[in-house]
């Protein structure tokens, strides 16, 4: 039996365990002077150091603050090729049309990533993998989405099984972008073939989709989640980014894991959130990199709405390589409080993956959690450009 | 005779030497398979790796990208205390001046300043110039400006002669808040007494006032750098950061090195700075961190102005700790391209410090310089929330 005691916790902050929402978002415990158990990988006790029980291994953490591990619930981190000359060509002042009549955009991503090999893209995610681990995040959800024909999704998606020998991954098949032709043949190849065979072959937990106006329409959006939901996967949207297209409405209608995005949400789709019991998650990278309205997160909370928040991970639009980050930028750019951030990226997010057994410290809970460099859990929520995180301790840490 | 030749370099970036305005801020230089000889801690030789001349040393950087290093024009590296309940409070909806009157804002960290001692200082500082060095600055402006009496000024300041063995630092006298009674009496001890002191030991080479509507008026800061520069030191402001109260003018008008923050200025100001010597100074930070309007970066390089960027590192306003996000935030926020944030960096920051000798890859300057992790200098612009600097290489590495 492993055990192990984590003393010398001068702040132990954390939510309570399971989704939170609206209000109790903020009802985080802050605990001074902390003892932890760990058993065998899970949370056995937490309680004052005074109280804390015997225990065959003690280690003393000197006088740093402990939070759970934070759990990134949206990322593309499988692509190939780079789009370094769209982001200087953006800054320059060129439209997106233009970059895409040029050959790049998400095409260019989707040429490059459809031309790797297995081997290639694993090699090419694995330091973002350690990026976003390094920053906080045990762990992390990873949509496939750039391989476009079935194979490259397959290939995309055999990557992120690869990985998972080495990162606590959870894949997800997205429904990136349209064929430039035989839309309605793709569409049917999807649903018949590639979502069934993805589930037989276990290679994704979620079917996500990319609703907006260049992308696929809240009907064909529906009929792949309804394949996926067929094929006993779980479902989430990417909607709203641009337009309210009422793609929130159907995932809150499908019972959708999380509906992402949101900049374009407004009161209608907030209420059906705070009615729903799909997640809101936000993607904070996006309104940072791309300069576009953030999307509503005071007002989701204030409205009683589950709230996530994830990095969006990608390199077109969120090149956001830090969890810690995501959850900092919440609190700037969605109007998030410390607390509710901590919430959002911890509980939250894994209750956006669908994971109940993580993200609080609490008895009976993966022992996932992060030592910080300093004594104060507001560091992270509140540190810029440098990482508050000295280690992360997870239940696979030997 | 120390000479290195660095090969193995995929693309090497870099602005023209000295001060860059306006359009002439993006034309970069971007060499493919380039080589650098460093003698005796200056650059001797730069330009095609075919054509590199021998060397006593040479090392293979094999495949990296290699930018002149950071120059970090505006901190405020050296404070105790912290503000993280004023962080909370205010992500809550507490007012500044709720803040204020509860003993917290800007007086709880002079209060903790104050009462420290030069080794506390120094103590507290070592971490945060190891992570600006870290993103890439190996040289960076530190202020005084939270010891408010004269004696806890002085502190300040050889605490930050004390770091200046172990790091490169250009120290500046920061007249910052208000003593709250006896103002004219303390404006007149600063002019005749403390000024005149710093000068004469050497404790700073300029003098920073904080010109805003809470803080000096611009008769104020006048008479204040009118001291500074009688006493031989050179002189900068901290102007438009709320109200555009005529602080532009008088820095320009007085030559200064350069005029800080600038989110209020408007085209008056920017013809203004376009028309003077003195670099325009943005710290997106304080933009990012408080959800205040940017400056207007755009427009003026397209006016023709001296940009620079800046981290503002301090605790209240912009807990930003990495030049290298300041740059990446320069471009998203302020509207600069990549190149210009590059040369706003590095030259234009150097400029904005009184130094000609660095921020180039050009023969005779210091050869201060980066290595990427990655063979594209593009990375540094674009990546959020990772360090894409592997190595900081500067005159002073032995
Ligand atoms: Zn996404
Ligand atoms: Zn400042």
């Amino acid at each position: 039996m492993a055990e192990l005691l984590l003393i010398g916790i001068a702040q132990l902050a954390t939510p309570r365990a399971g989704p939170q929402r609206g209000a109790a978002m903020r009802e985080i415990t802050v605990l001074k002077g902390a003892a932890l158990l760990i058993r065998d990988g899970r949370i056995a006790w937490v309680g004052p150091e005074r109280d804390a029980p015997a225990a065959a291994r003690v280690r003393d953490l000197g006088g740093r603050a402990v939070t759970p591990a934070l759990v990134d619930p949206h990322t593309h981190a499988v692509w190939a090729g780079d789009r370094l000359a769209d982001f200087e060509a953006r800054a320059a002042g060129v439209g997106y049309e233009t970059l895409l009549a040029r050959g790049g955009g998400i095409r260019s991503t989707v040429r490059a990533t459809a031309e790797a090999r297995v081997e290639a893209l694993v090699t090419l995610a694995r330091p973002r993998l350690r990026a976003l681990r390094g920053s906080g995040a045990a762990t992390v959800e990873v949509k496939s989405g750039y391989g476009l024909t079935p194979e490259a999704e397959l290939r995309s998606l055999r990557a992120i099984r690869a990985l998972r020998a080495a990162f606590e991954l959870r894949p997800t098949l997205l429904v990136h972008v349209p064929p430039t032709e035989g839309r309605e043949a793709y569409l049917q190849g999807v649903c018949e073939v590639l979502i069934p065979e993805v589930a037989r072959e276990g290679l994704a937990e979620a079917v996500d989709v990319f609703c907006e106006r260049e992308a696929f329409s809240v009907e064909e959006s529906r009929a792949l989640l309804t394949a996926a939901q067929r094929a006993g996967l779980k479902v989430k949207l990417h909607a709203d980014q641009f337009h309210a297209l009422g793609g929130v409405e159907l995932a809150c209608e499908l019972g959708a894991l999380s509906v992402d995005h949101l900049e374009a949400s407004g009161p209608a789709q907030i209420a059906a959130l705070a009615a729903s019991e799909t997640v809101a998650t936000l993607l904070p990278g996006v309104t940072l990199h791309l300069g576009l309205p953030a999307a509503p997160g005071r007002e989701l909370i204030d409205a009683g709405a589950c709230v996530a928040v994830g990095t969006d991970l990608n390199p077109g639009s969120s090149p956001l390589f830090s969890a810690q980050l995501a959850l900092a930028l919440a609190v700037r750019l969605n109007r998030l409080t410390p607390a509710e951030a901590l919430t959002a990226c911890t509980v939250n997010a894994a209750h956006a993956l669908g994971l109940a057994d993580r993200g609080a410290l609490a008895p009976g809970q993966r022992a996932d959690l992060l030592v910080l460099e300093g004594p104060a859990w507001l560091e992270l929520p509140y540190t810029l450009g440098r990482n508050p995180v000295r280690e992360v301790y997870t239940a696979l840490t030997p």
